[in-house]
Formats: structure tokens, C-alpha cells, sequence
């Protein structure tokens, strides 16, 4: 039944202009044109193809959140250690850095199997929703919707930590720098950004280049020369607590707790992989696997010699958060000489390139998580909608007003973002782990025994560290935002979002119902046509023309007399032309409200038996500044007369300037 | 042939609630209550009547530009004095206030005649009009136009510097007072505020009373006791500059005609009765006439006696503009004993009071005179559009946003507006005395000679203050505004103004056309209907329906498939189905635009003998938010498809949520 369509479908082609189909000579709207010069020439759907990723490149693409915690995993221990056991806490950072390794290695493990279990679309959100169904699968993606935002904050925000260390008369600005990050990488990603292993292995492989540097330089002068041990009570430094003499065991493991909390940070990003399975060459999962196990065992590499470096140097962060403890690091190792001052700068330029890649890698994830849940009727369907370059357009605008927001309400200070951030990630893992366990207790596939002791232990370990994040971090001393604000804010979206489901769900309950009897149902007795006459002009006459065409039952004109001097001079002259087919009807409408009149004619009209048809004659003008000298009344009776079942409301366009009107050739 | 309508018409009734046709049980939009909430019941257009007004009561409506201007009048005499000419300035000072009031009787003479001539509506607007035509009348007009805008900044940043030079605590919020002003004024008048005399006169009265309080005192001091002198250095005053000896006459005569055209704002709000005269009681003109003398020796008798004081006792204005001339004069004046200061506080509530009321004047002019221009077809046309309550709202906002504007980038300095001021007013004051002079000329009626002789030189006198504000105030130095902002503003708005008239004039000359054989052309030989579908569900079902009342020659189901997942589905159940009578068509459209993609189709089956018809099923929500749930592609297709001749397009309603739907008994 499906008839030829008149157009030939395009070809799968390179990016080029849209020709359009040969027998139409339209221009194209001025928003449109903006758009085109703006983002770019639209991409045809048939363009969606993802690039087959070699392993070294993979690593480059998915690897930037994860490996570029290290910017700020050690700092965030520290500062958190500092203040209440002094001296002590360089002897705590290696024990809780280590820590935090077993559960990188465990989250690692879990997640080769979710890799190979889920080879086209492993994220938490799925896991869950295969594995427990779509509620948890809600509490999931909202949990990792709410870090990607994190995501995107704490990366900016630590980018920009990192750029005025290095370029301190940048600092006042830092707020400023850090929401044009922002902006720009939303740009690139409304263009359409691929993720093109290219463009990303630059920065990321720059970045492990200067870490090598910096770990190689560091540990061969600590081993074989020296490195001057720093102290803790320079100027604008955190306040050292008192060291480790007579402290209340119990305070102190909260205190070493809480480090813990802060340092998880550093291990977040690990999910990345798994959700881009398929981007790999073949066989996938098995390229996905071992690049998986590459990039942790870099992390885990990076993350150990900083933290080592700095248990050595007992560098100190500072209050304002610059210049930061990798920047203080590498100053120290790498001395004043020149080859270590362009060492140095290196090294910061690469913290901040990969920081700003990681908020980019967030670019990616949410809007794409987002319509997962849109598509699944929990989040508003326009999150499906792929806009003019492909991509999901208001995925990445919600992205980025909240991210922006949350950078400007924290000044872009990283420990300010911190208490908010890993929360939602580990809740995510918990979810997903736990579903991997059920999925190996259902499909008791090869080997699940093994697998089901890896993903529960790496559940088990995932809540844990969730919980110690929740309690420590619940409200930090002297800060506003702290965990609660996600924990209040996962279930009220979790609601939030069911009542939506709740709502399309009954929506499409009531639209499916009986469509083929609806369709041919027998039409109603009768039909009524009014004319919406405000004056006797051509573009009246035009609606009158186009009212027969239509052959109703009964055919109406009607002027609501917002006016009484207008309404009477025009019956006049319509009585002076005769026009005999058409009486005029006039409707008192002392109140000027000229929707409401028309509403209440309409509504009268109606009987139950009868089609109403409103007829608007509707002035077309040739320039935008042309249409703003009217008033807009025609769109607002449209919408009001819209309220009435069986009122059906039509525009007959009457174009003004019409030696300009589009030419239709045909 | 003008049917009986429907409804009775109301009869002139008090405000009260519309009562909506029995027939209909339709709920009120939401914008419609929140308007009636903060406006106030909606008024009838038959509640438009106007209150006659006594003469006492008369003064005090039309009074309050005028008098008013006594707050600020001698201030900016001395203020432009004093820098130049030191103590020389007070001997300077009664000459330029008698000069100027040779001024004002000058204007009260020619608008008695005007009064005389124009009973009706003696506007400068309307007397250029008739007697030059549309072209000056703009010139005059837009004059006016800026005027009304600095009456409302000026008067109501004198009116915040009265009431900051009494409370000192308030002088930082100086702009944000302002700004609050304006906003309540144009509160008000959107609501309506009647020119109720009763209001009016409270202030009006009480500021005279409290003038002649201060005169009085003032000059029973003068004579018969003493009055401290004062000194003019005092820090934060203005500067006095070096006295009589020695310096160029040239640039005195300068100074002093600069200190003249600052002056010239206190005789400004003569025309204020001319443009009401209809609301005096009978014999109107004479009423008004008597009124006007009363109003300009009430003025004249002030700024006289303001005058003498402050040439007596040698105040000086401050830098910063508070504490106020008169303020200064009324602390001297009153003294400093328990009365003195209740007299003080009077004076300084009654010159507050009655500055915002002068503002408030301009909020009755400005809209009334614009929607004379949009009624000539020289502004747009939403200007002559009364509100829910009977205003010309959309004046009023355009006439608060600019006087906020004003008073914002001036920071409410009255010095900094003042050279903006009155030359608008001057401008139009001699194009209308020219009007009559053209009058008197033409009519010849009775005492024409002496009607000519006095507009003539009335004209002659506005000239010539008019280029004495223009060349004195062109640019005050130091200050970045001045008269040359009116200067180039007025030509501007006068061409802009003439452009929008062409544009207007062509739009109807175009519409007029043949308008009976039009409405009475033979209708196209073909009729097409195109149904929209995007899914196969009950709201597309309604549709074609619909599309079947229409009895076409040719009825489609069109499909524009944005999505071929999607587009293979729906094409897959229609066939199972078996919709035999509706064919589904599928467009493709691999860049995902709908609308362009629908726009294509529409062209196509144009051919200059078909009309098109395009139902659009229109999901009708009964929350705000569940619309928001869904884009609006319905409305850009409507726009999109309407740019093509005999394109239309039919909103085909489908009511979600039905069992809640408005019901209609008839």
C-alpha cells in the first residue's frame, strides 16, 4: 500500500548540500541559514556511521575521564588529611591510594565481564533494566546522569585550576575560563564533534607523556639524588592539623574515611569502555577487554607515582585551590632550569588538555543516556530527537546549562565539587555489578561461577565505597553542597521521571484504542464553515473563495465587534457590495476579548452532530519586520478554538508583496 | 444582512464580572486569570466614559507637569550660573525667571486660542495636522513622543532626589527608587487608574499649600525679620566659579542663555489642558481657558517667589544634586524648631508626591498620542488596541521601558537628563503655534488679527527658546548626553515613522483590490487534502475523519519519514490494517527535516488550479506540562506550509485526557 515516493531517496554520499527536489524553488527560512552557518551543512541520517576504533586509538577516546582524575585524586586526599593529622597524612596517602587501587582492580574485573556480556551497549542503565527492570534502571541512570554533569563541572573546573597554576594572573578570571570551556566544548559537540581518534590521541597521549616524564624525573632524583622535602605552612596553604600524638582513634578513621571518599574521585571513568563496545574492530569485546585492562593499569601506574611523589615531598595543597599539588610536584621535580620550566609548562598544558577532554567525554555519554531514558518514555521525548549535525542537540544543551550552572555556584572550585561528585557514579556501579551477578545466576553461561564471584565482590565493594562517600561527605563543615544534594535529588527525579512515564504511557494508552474504526468512522451530519471576517479586503475575499471549495452545509461569516464604529461601517459596506452568498453576522463583544468571542460562537455551533471549520484568513508578510507591525490574534483564536473537539481551525493564507511569493513550478 | 447575534448585547452596565452566554461552560485560560488577578476585572468597551471635571478639580488633573516643574526650575538656573559667574550668579537669577515667565504668559495666551480653536482635541499632534498635514504633524509628535518619555525621568528623578534630600539613608538606592516608581505608575495605569480628580487633587493641592507655606514664611522672614545668607562653598556643592570682573562678555551671554534654556523646563506642561478640554464641564472651552490662567499664575507666582528666596539667601546646588535647591531653601526658611521641621517634611512629601503625579501625567499622554500616530498609520498598529481595562497597554509599556532606560543610564541625576529635556516640547510648541497662526489666517474668524499676532509671536518665542536649548545644550560638557540626542533621535523616528506609514498604506491599497469578485471568484478546479501522519493512533484516525467531510477530489496520507525505523513500522501496520481507503504515502527525508520535507510535498501538488489543504492532527493536552512533554513541529509546519499560495493548513484537534474535556451543551 505504501505508494512510490515522489522523491528519490539521496544516496549514502559525503557531506554536501541538500539539493533540493528539482521542481520546487524555495528559499530557505533565516533560522535555518543561521544554523547552517553556525553548525555547519546538516548531516543526512544515513551519515550515523560510527568509526571502527584500532585499540591504541580506543584508549585515547574513552580513556580521558578516567586517566585524567589523576589531575586532582592525590590533592583530594590530601586536603583532606592535612587539616587533622598534620604530618601524619603523607604516611596515609600511599595506604589509602592503595585502597582505592583494589577497587579500581575490582571494578576493572567487573567490568571485563560486563564487557563481554553486553558487547553492544553495556552502561549501567541497560544492565539494570535487563537484569532488574526499568525502575531500577531509573535510580541508575539518573544517579550517572547527575555525575556526568559532575563530570563535566569537576574536569572544567580542575582544567582551569591547572592552566592558572601554571598562568597565575589568570586566576581572578577562573570562573569566567572555566564556563567558556564549557561553551566551547558544547559548540563542538552541537557541530558534531566525532569522536575521532585522531583529534583525541593527541592530548591524551601528550598527557601520559608528561606524566612518564614527570614520575621518571621524579623517582630517579628521589633514588638517585634528592628532592627537597617541602613544608607544609606556606602562606595560603590548608592549616596542618596536629600529628599523630593522642587523637581519638575513632575521629581519625573518619577522617582517613572521608580521604578515602574524596580520593574515589580518581577512579571514576572506568564505565566508559563498556559502554562503546562496539566502536572497537574485531573481535570487540576481546579489543575492549584489553584496552580496558590497559587504561586502569595506567591510571593505577599514574595515580601510585604521584601519590608516592607527594607522601615524599609532603607537598600541601592550598585553600583557594592554586596552584595545585600536580602543578607544586612539578615544579619541584623537574627545578628552575630551562629544560624544567618547558617540562613543567608540558605538564600543565597536558593536565588541562585531558581534564578538557574528559568534560568532552561527558558530551558524548549524557545525551545519549538521556535518550535511552526519553526513548523509554521516562524523560521528555524531544531527548531522542538527533538535530541538525546528528547529534542529540537538547541532551547536550541541558548538559550544559546544568554543568554551567554548577560551576558558577561553586566559583569552579574543585573541592567545593568534590562532596557532590562519585556518588552517583558508585551507585551506578552498584546497580550494574549487581545486575552482571543476576545476569551470570540466569544465563549460568561459561565460566559464571568466576564471574559471579567478581561482579558481586566488585557490587559489594562498589556500595561500600558509596556508602563511606554518602555519611562522609554528607554535608562537609562549613560548605553547602555536600552528598545530600544528590541523595535528595536521585529519588525526587526518580519520581519525577516515573510521573512522566506514568504520563506518555497513558497518553499512548488512549491514543492507540481502536485506530482503523476511528479512521473510518462515519463522518459527523453535519458541517459548518465560519469565516473570520475583520474587514472586507482581499484577504477575507481569498477565505470566502477557498470556504466554497469546501462545500459545508451551512457557510458563515462573522466579525466579533471588538469595535462598535468598525463593526457597523463594515456591515455597511458589505450590505453596499451585496454580497448575497455571505451574510454577515456581528457578535457584540463589548469586552474585546476577540478569542473569547470567537470561542463562544464556535462552542455554540457545536452540537455533538456537527464539524465545526474555522476559517482564518492569515496575512503572510514577505519580512519578519512586516509580520511585527500586526498583532498576532489569529494564532491565539487557534489556539483557544483548539480546546473544542470537533472544531478544527484553518489558516487561508493571503500573501502580501506577492510579485515577491515563492514561485511553484510544477 | 446583518443577522441577529447570537448573544443580547450587554447593557451599560458597573464593572462587573462578564457573565460568559449561558449556552457555554468553557474554563478561563490561565493567562486570562492571572491577568484578571493582577489588572483587576476586565472593563466593557461602553464603561469608556469620562468624568466632567470642575475647574478645582481640573487644575489638579492637568496641573501637575506644570507645577511640578517649580522643584526643579531655579536649581538648574543656578546650577549653570554659579560654576561660570560665582555670586554674580544670584544677581543673574531674577531676570531669568522673569524672562522665562515672559515666556510662559506668552504660551498661555496662544493656547487660549488653541483652546478656543480646538475645543475638542488641541494637541500639538492634531493642530499640525490639520493645518500642515501628516508629514510636520510627525515632527511634532515624536517631539513630544521623547518629551513624554523625559517628563517621566525627570520628574521622577526629581521626585526620588526630594524625597533622598529629606531621608539622606536613601541616596544609594536613588536609581532602584526610580526605577520603582515608574513601575508602580505604569502598574497603575494598567490597571486603569481613572483620571480620577479626587485622587489628583490631594497632592496637587498639598504641594501648593506647602509652597505658599514656604513662600510665605519665606518672605514674612525677609522682610520683617531676617534670613541667614548662605554660603556657597559649602564641600560637595558645585564649585563657584571667579565673580562680575573682568571676564568676556561673549562667553557670559553664553552662560546665562544656557542657564535660561536649563530654566526653560519649568514652563513646560502648558499644553496639558489643551489636549483635555473635552473633560471640563460646560461651556467646556471657557472652563478650560480660565483653567489655564489659573494653572500658569500658580506656576508664574512660584517660580517667582522661589526665585527671589534663593536669590536672596545664596543657596547653591550640590554637586551630587541632593540635598535640592528647594530643599535648602525650605530647611532656612522653616528652621530648625519642632514646626519648622513638620513644615519641612511637608514641603519635601508634597514636591514628591506631586513630582511622581506629573509623571504619572505622561503615562495619560504618551499612549493616547502614539495610538493617534498607529491610527494614522504611522506606528504600529498594536498601539491603538485598548488592554483589559480599557488603556492603551501596550503605550504604556513601551513608555515605561524607555523612561526606565533613561533613568538608568542617567543614574537618576535630574542634571544629566535636563539637557535632553524641553526641546522636544519647545518644538512642538512652535510647530502648533504655527498651526494656529496657519488658523487664523485660513478661518478668519472673529479677533483673527489679534489670534494671529499672539501665536505668531508665541511661535516666533518657541523658536527661539528651541534653538537656544539646541545650540547652549548641545553637548554640556563633561556629559556624554544632551539636546544632539534629540536632534538626531527625531528624524530618525520621523523617517522610521514615514517608512512604516508606505509600509502600511501598500499592505491595504494591496488588500482593498476588488474584494466582492474576489470573495465571489470561481473556486479551483482541484482539491487536495493531505493528512500528516506520524503514527497510526486515534488523534491521526480523528484526522482523516475530518479529511473525509471535506469531500476532496484527491485525499493522501503523507508520511515524512525522519526516522526509516519508524517509518517501515507504521508503513508495516497500516498495510495489516488494511486502510484501503487512504493510501499511505512515504516522503523521504534523510536530513530529518519535517517541516521542509512537508513543505516539498505541498509544492509539488500546487499547481495554480488546486487548492491544498493540510490537516495537521493536533494532540490537545489538558496540563501546560504534558504539552511541554511534546515539540511543537505541528506549529512550524503551519508556519512553513502557509508560505505558499493556496496552501492551507487545518489544525484537526484531538482532545487527551477527554473525560475532563469542556463540555458543550446546546
Amino acid at each position: 500500500m505504501q505508494t512510490a515516493t515522489p522523491r528519490q531517496p539521496e544516496s549514502v554520499a559525503p557531506p554536501k548540500p541538500i539539493p533540493l527536489a528539482p521542481s520546487i524553488d524555495l528559499p530557505e527560512r533565516r533560522r535555518y541559514r543561521l544554523k547552517n552557518a553556525l553548525l555547519g551543512q546538516p548531516l543526512h541520517t544515513d551519515q550515523l556511521v560510527h568509526e571502527r576504533l584500532g585499540k591504541p586509538t580506543a584508549l585515547a577516546v574513552f580513556a580521558s575521564d578516567n586517566l585524567s582524575s589523576v589531575a586532582y585524586g592525590t590533592e583530594e586526599i590530601i586536603t583532606h588529611l592535612v587539616p587533622y593529622i598534620g604530618l601524619a597524612a603523607f604516611a596515609m596517602v600511599m595506604p589509602i591510594t592503595i585502597a582505592l587501587l583494589v577497587v579500581l582492580g575490582f571494578l576493572i574485573l567487573s567490568y571485563r565481564q560486563t564487557i563481554k556480556a553486553y558487547p553492544s551497549a553495556g552502561g549501567a542503565y541497560i544492565v539494570t533494566r535487563d537484569n532488574f527492570g526499568l525502575l531500577p534502571a531509573q535510580v541508575a541512570g539518573v544517579a550517572l546522569l547527575t555525575d556526568y554533569v559532575l563530570t563535566v563541572a569537576v574536569s572544567v573546573a580542575a582544567g582551569t585550576a591547572a592552566l592558572t597554576s601554571a598562568a597565575s594572573a589568570l586566576t581572578p578570571y577562573a570562573v569566567l575560563i572555566a564556563v567558556a570551556f564549557i561553551v566551547i566544548i558544547a559548540f563542538g559537540n552541537l557541530r558534531g564533534v566525532k569522536e575521532s581518534g585522531r583529534i583525541f590521541a593527541v592530548p591524551t597521549y601528550f598527557f601520559i607523556a608528561t606524566m612518564v616524564a614527570l614520575l621518571v624525573v621524579g623517582f630517579s632524583r628521589m633514588f638517585f639524588g634528592h628532592l627537597p622535602v617541602q613544608s607544609i605552612h606556606k602562606p595560603g596553604m590548608i592549616p596542618a592539623g596536629h600529628g599523630g600524638n593522642g587523637f581519638l582513634m575513632g575521629a581519625t578513621l573518619f577522617v582517613v574515611l572521608r580521604a578515602f571518599a574524596s580520593g574515589g574521585a580518581a577512579v571514576t571513568g572506568v564505565e566508559a569502555i563498556s559502554n562503546g563496545v562496539p566502536a572497537f574492530r574485531r573481535p570487540e569485546w576481546k579489543n575492549a577487554r584489553s584496552t580496558l585492562v590497559v587504561m586502569g593499569s595506567t591510571l593505577g601506574a599514574m595515580f601510585f607515582g604521584l601519590s608516592w611523589l607527594d607522601a615524599h615531598l609532603h607537598v600541601n595543597a592550598y585553600a583557594k585551590g592554586t596552584p595545585t599539588v600536580i602543578s607544586q610536584i612539578g615544579k619541584v621535580v623537574f627545578g628552575s632550569g630551562p629544560l624544567g620550566h618547558v617540562l613543567y609548562f608540558a605538564l600543565q598544558a597536558g593536565t588541562t588538555l585531558i581534564l578538557v577532554l574528559a568534560a568532552n567525554t561527558s558530551f558524548a555519554d549524557f545525551p545519549r543516556l538521556a535518550s535511552f531514558h526519553a526513548g523509554d518514555n521516562f524523560m521528555p521525548k524531544q531527548l531522542t530527537k538527533r538535530g541538525h549535525r546528528l547529534v542529540f542537540s537538547n541532551g547536550i544543551l541541558a548538559l550544559s546549562a546544568a554543568s554551567i550552572f554548577l560551576v558558577v555556584i561553586t566559583q569552579a572550585k574543585v573541592d567545593r565539587l568534590i562532596p557532590l561528585y562519585a556518588i552517583g557514579v558508585f551507585t551506578s556501579f552498584t546497580l550494574s555489578q549487581a545486575g552482571m551477578a543476576r545476569h551470570h545466576i540466569k544465563e549460568k553461561e561459561e565460566g559464571w561461577r568466576r564471574g559471579l564471584f567478581i561482579n558481586a565482590t566488585g557490587a559489594v565493594l562498589s556500595l561500600v565505597v558509596d556508602v563511606i562517600i554518602a555519611i562522609t561527605k554528607f554535608k562537609p563543615a562549613g560548605a553547602i553542597l555536600g552528598a545530600w544534594v544528590i541523595i535528595v535529588l536521585v529519588p525526587i527525579m526518580v519520581y519525577a521521571l516515573t510521573r512522566l512515564n506514568k504520563q506518555y504511557e497513558a497518553e499512548a494508552a488512549e491514543l492507540e484504542g481502536d485506530a482503523k474504526a476511528a479512521a473510518e468512522a462515519p463522518i459527523l451530519r453535519r458541517h459548518v464553515v465560519l469565516v473570520l471576517v475583520d474587514g472586507l479586503d482581499r484577504s477575507t475575499a481569498r477565505a470566502m473563495q477557498y470556504a466554497r471549495t469546501l462545500t459545508p452545509d451551512d457557510l458563515r461569516a462573522v466579525h466579533v465587534a471588538y469595535d462598535a464604529d468598525h463593526a457597523e461601517k463594515l456591515a455597511e459596506e458589505w450590505r453596499r457590495l451585496g454580497l448575497a452568498r455571505f451574510p454577515l453576522e456581528l457578535v457584540d463583544c463589548p469586552d474585546r476579548r476577540i478569542t473569547r468571542g470567537v470561542l463562544e460562537v464556535v462552542a455554540e455551533a457545536l452540537d455533538g452532530q456537527t464539524e465545526v471549520t474555522v476559517l482564518i484568513p492569515r496575512r503572510e508578510y514577505r519580512r519578519f519586520w512586516h509580520r511585527l507591525l500586526h498583532d498576532r490574534t489569529a494564532d491565539s483564536i487557534a489556539s483557544a478554538v483548539s480546546q473544542l473537539p470537533h472544531a478544527n481551525v484553518t489558516f487561508v493564507p493571503y500573501h502580501l508583496g506577492t510579485e515577491h511569493q515563492p514561485e511553484v513550478h510544477a
